[in-house]
Formats: C-alpha cells, structure tokens, sequence
C-alpha cells in the first residue's frame, strides 16, 4: 500500500495565461482509511478549460473559486486499491471530481458513478468520449438545445473533445453538422476523422463569409463553447426559433480588460433566439442515459475521439497551459500511474 | 352600409423617430362582401411599439417589413355590421390583425379571435389587458420565463400595458415583483395602482445600485421590454438559473448607428442563465388559456391597466409617435368609432 502521495495546490491567480509556479507540487503522507472509505489510486485526470476560470481573475464561476493552497479541481479516473465501504471492491473503477493527485480517499459520495462493467471501451474514455465531455455533448445538444433530426447544427472548438463529440452524435440522429476550429488540420480531423458536413477555420479573417458560404441556410442549433465575438458572429447565421446551448466561454477564460460585447443581441427577439448556458452538474439525471448511449456509439464506431496524454502528475500543470494555448488534439488527460 | 374607409399607409422608413409625413392617410371604396366575407367596423386600433420596426431603418423583424404604400400593420377591435359568413353574425366583436384603417373585409382566417360572451370587460381590454398585451405578458412570464410562485421577477417598462400585467400576473401567483420605468410618477403608479413590491426610474443614473438596494437577492426572472443597456445591468443581479424572456427591444426601435454590446453576456454561462426572444405568433396554442385567465383577474379587480386613446383615425400617426416617446400612460388606443 502506498504511504504518500503527490498533490497539484493552486497557489496564485494568474495574470492571463497561468504560468507554472502559479501551480505548486507537494507529498503528503495519506491518512489511514476510516469506516466507510476507500482509497483510490488515479489512473487518469482529466484536464477541462473551466479549472482556467476556478483560478480567477476577472471572471469566475460566481460563487466558486480556488484559494491558496487548495488542492486543483478536476475529475480523475482511478481504481480501488483498499476498501472499508461495501459498496466498493477492490479493483472497482471509479470516476470522480476529486482533484489533481495520484491518489485519493472518498467515501462514495463524492463520486461522479463507478464503471459498471467491460464494456470494450478503453478506460480512459470515461474521462472523455464517455465521460463529462461526451455527456456535456450530448446533454447542450439534445437536452439544453432540443435538438431535431432535421436540424442543421453548429459547434465551435469542433475538434476538442466537447465539440468533437457533439457533431457525431448530431450526425448519428440525422442532423446536417458543421464545425468552427483553428488551423487547418484541426479542420481537416473535424471533416474527415470525425465525418462532419465540413468546418471553418476562425484563424482566417472572413471565416464568417466562409460559414455563409458553406452553410448559406443557417443554424437551428449552435453549440457555443467560445463566446464573445464568435458567438456575436453566428447569432447573424442562426435560423428563426434557433437554439444556442452555451457550455462555455473559451475567448474569455484567459481575457484580460473588458469583455467583448455582443452587438447582435437584439436578434434574440428578431429571430426568437434562445441562448441558455448550462454546467453538466444540473443535468444529473440525464448522466446514465447519455452515458449509456454514448458507449454504445463508441462500441459501434460512430464516436471517435482523439486524446492527447501527458506522463506523470508532476506534467500536469505544464500540460493544462498547452490546453489552455490549444496545443492539445482531443481530450487533454495525465496518465498517473 | 357605409362606402368608403380611411385607411393610413406606410409612406417611408423614417431617420429614428417617425415623423407624422411618414404616413399617408387616404380613402377608398369599400368593395362589395364576396361569399364568406364579413364586413367590421373596426372601434379600437391597437398601437404598439413593434409597428416602429416593421418601418424599417437599421433593424427590422427578420423577414417581415412594410413597403410603402402598405397598411400600417397592427390589430383592431371591431364590429361586424354585414356577414356573408355563417360563422359571424351582425353584432359579433372580433378582434385581429386587420390593419391601420376604418373599416376592414375579413374570411375569418386572419383574425384573432370572436369575443365569445360578455364578461363585464371593458371591449377595449380586449386590445390591452385580455388581449395581446396581456397575453403577452401570461406567455412570456409562465412559458418562456417559466416563472415559479418562489421567484423573484423584474420586468422593464413595468407602467406600460405588458410590463404592468407581468407584474400582478406574477403576485398573483405568489411571487415577488419588481419593477423599472421612467420617471418618478410612472414609478408610483407601478407600485400604488398596480402593487408591485418595489419600483426603480431608470432615468436616475444609479438605477442599478438603487435595484440592488431594492431587492438585494438578485432576479429569478426578468422579463426585457428593452434590451441594450439596461438587459446588460440586469443581468448581473439576476440569480443562478435565472431566465430572461425577451419581448422587445425598446431601446433600439428607434437607434441608429451601432447598436450597444452586451458585456455581461459571459454570466450566461456563469449563471446558467437562459435568455429566450419570443413572439406571441408562435403561441397560439396557449391563447385562449391566458385570456380565459386574464379576463378572470380583471374580474377579481386582480389585474388592473390603465389606457391612453386618441379619437380618430387621423389622430393615430400622432398617438403612434407619443407613444414610442414614452408620452402614453398604459395602453395606447385610437378610437374609431
């Protein structure tokens, strides 16, 4: 059994772009486990965009941030190595927002669900395809923005894991799929790996005209995971009764000064808009189906996902800048053990 | 039988506010009945703020704009004095969307509704209180805004025939509600004559703060008359979940030049808001629900509005632009017989 263990604290609020030493890496020794317990040793974590945000500065999540020495958020995949909870074995896979550190002590409540059986596909999957990304996906798309087999939908980061999976499985229920992605081969995964109808870059200058031109009907649903001037873009190429789930503000996480501000907002009552943002933890109760739903397509090889992996905690924080800088392809994990 | 109408046309897209030669008036002879056909003698026009849009000039509803020499677009309250329909007989008051003008030749199918009974309603609350405004006010508060009797609701232009019904629809369901409007007397009437909990003039410059003070807790939902400015200081007090239906967009119809950019729109995802443009048209199904409703709390002396009426066609250019220079108290009416 291991004795210590190795833990990301956030130490400061970074000015823009976190630096490393706005991360610090520390051992502790683990406590024994308490009636109830188990210790799990994390296999995988998780790297998200919104961590950026619970760092502060400018913006937050209202209500929740980090301070000083708090242990990073953030989910992590991890297997059971001691038990004094009947609920668990040893062995058991769980997923859980449990923070940036190679093991961990839970007593089940805290616990986003356990892995219930082999289901072919790879464990890391729960982290993505499977897990809060694919679920985020399929929660904004069908739940947020009720989405239509008829409909024609839209995604921006279209190849990050959120957007990636939101365009197959648009495509999977008969809908038309488009994507926004930076750079070309981004765009060329989003198209080709991932089979949407086509995708814009938004690093080129009239990438508006260029969605016009490829999409000239409009948008029932955009996906929004960007904000700011994107979003203030594509409210000109949404359809009337159009639906804008918002699961995210990508431009804004690292903005310094003022926000952008949305000019187009008065096309919300001109063509009756509804722009709503949403965070998975109010959808609950949607997270067996969707995450049900979402093995089986991935078992079925109509949810493909890309993954880029850093080796060892100590990785972590240099890893999640790269995110933050778009280095990643797909899913940004550390493997822990 | 009368031979000739009055009708007033649309003449040209006025450079902000409409001036009165931004309309023609003119008369014409009335056809004979086709089979079908009825003949109303229209005794109320509605006029409402979203007429200013269908002129033109910078922002328009998406797809729908008057040409010149059309009929200015808006509902009438009515008499049939001559029927060739079985439908309607001499007597019956219709209400619909008929037009600017005296007297007006109808199928049926364009039109709202028949006033089914006497109810002890004043017929022009059939234009106000019972008819689109109020249920205006019943669909977006309890549909789009799916207001619950816990919530805290704001509403903007809270004197005007909406916003005064959103509000006592919403006390009477229990809940608490707030309103905004211009100037001090418009502030007491909202808050002595129609009961709101509290009333703020935006024409003072720390409205905001004086909201705050107000209602400290923040806003479960705000329903927008006015959009711009005023939607982007509501939001920062709205509260996590809130839902923001938008009615309209007062401070633009008469704009030019760049419209305001929203900089609050990243609480949308922070807050989870959900912000929903919507028109009546796309509610007919609820229609007769709400009025049934509204006519019952104007019974109960539970929904109280207050009318402003010019008599006389010719006088309607005139009223039309008061109104949309905030002159009116409550709903705006032109007498016509």
């Amino acid at each position: 059994m291991p004795t210590t263990r190795t833990t990301v604290l956030f130490r400061r609020t970074p000015d823009g772009l976190p630096k490393l030493d706005d991360f610090e890496i520390v051992k502790d020794t683990l406590p024994p486990l308490a009636d109830g317990q188990i210790l799990i040793e994390n296999r995988f974590l998780s790297l998200d965009p919104y961590m950026r945000m619970q760092m502060g500065g400018g913006w937050t999540y209202s209500g929740t941030s980090l301070k000083p020495g708090d242990v990073m958020v953030g989910r992590i995949l991890g297997a059971v190595i001691e038990t004094k909870n009947p609920e668990y074995k040893i062995g058991d896979h769980v997923v859980g927002r449990l923070g940036w550190r190679t093991h961990a002590i839970s007593n089940g409540n805290d616990l986003d669900f356990k892995i219930q059986q082999k289901s072919g596909v790879p464990l890391s999957a729960y982290l993505g395809a499977c897990g809060s990304n694919g679920v985020t996906a399929w929660v904004g798309l069908k739940v947020v923005g009720a989405v239509k087999p008829t409909d024609t939908v839209l995604v921006s980061a279209a190849a990050g894991s959120v957007g990636s999976a939101v365009g197959q499985i648009a495509k999977d229920m008969g809908c038309k799929a488009y994507g926004i992605a930076g750079g070309a081969e981004k765009c060329r995964i989003v198209s080709e790996e991932f089979g949407f109808d086509g995708c814009v870059d938004y690093k080129s200058n009239d990438w508006p005209e260029r969605l016009h031109a490829m999409c000239p009907d409009g948008f029932d649903v955009y996906f929004d995971n960007v904000g700011g001037e994107m979003l203030d873009n594509v409210m000109a190429q949404m359809k009337r009764d159009g639906r804008i789930p918002v699961c995210g503000v990508l431009s804004e996480y690292n903005a310094a000064g003022e926000p952008y501000g949305i000019r187009n907002g008065r096309l919300l009552f001109d063509k009756s808009l509804r722009l709503q943002g949403f965070v998975l933890n109010s959808y609950r109760d949607k997270w067996d189906e969707a995450r049900a739903e979402l093995v089986s397509l991935i078992g079925a090889g109509k949810l493909k996902y890309l993954e880029t992996i850093a080796n060892g905690i100590d990785l972590a924080p240099a890893a999640f800048i790269g995110m933050l800088e778009g280095k990643n392809l797909g899913k940004q994990l550390v493997r822990l053990s």
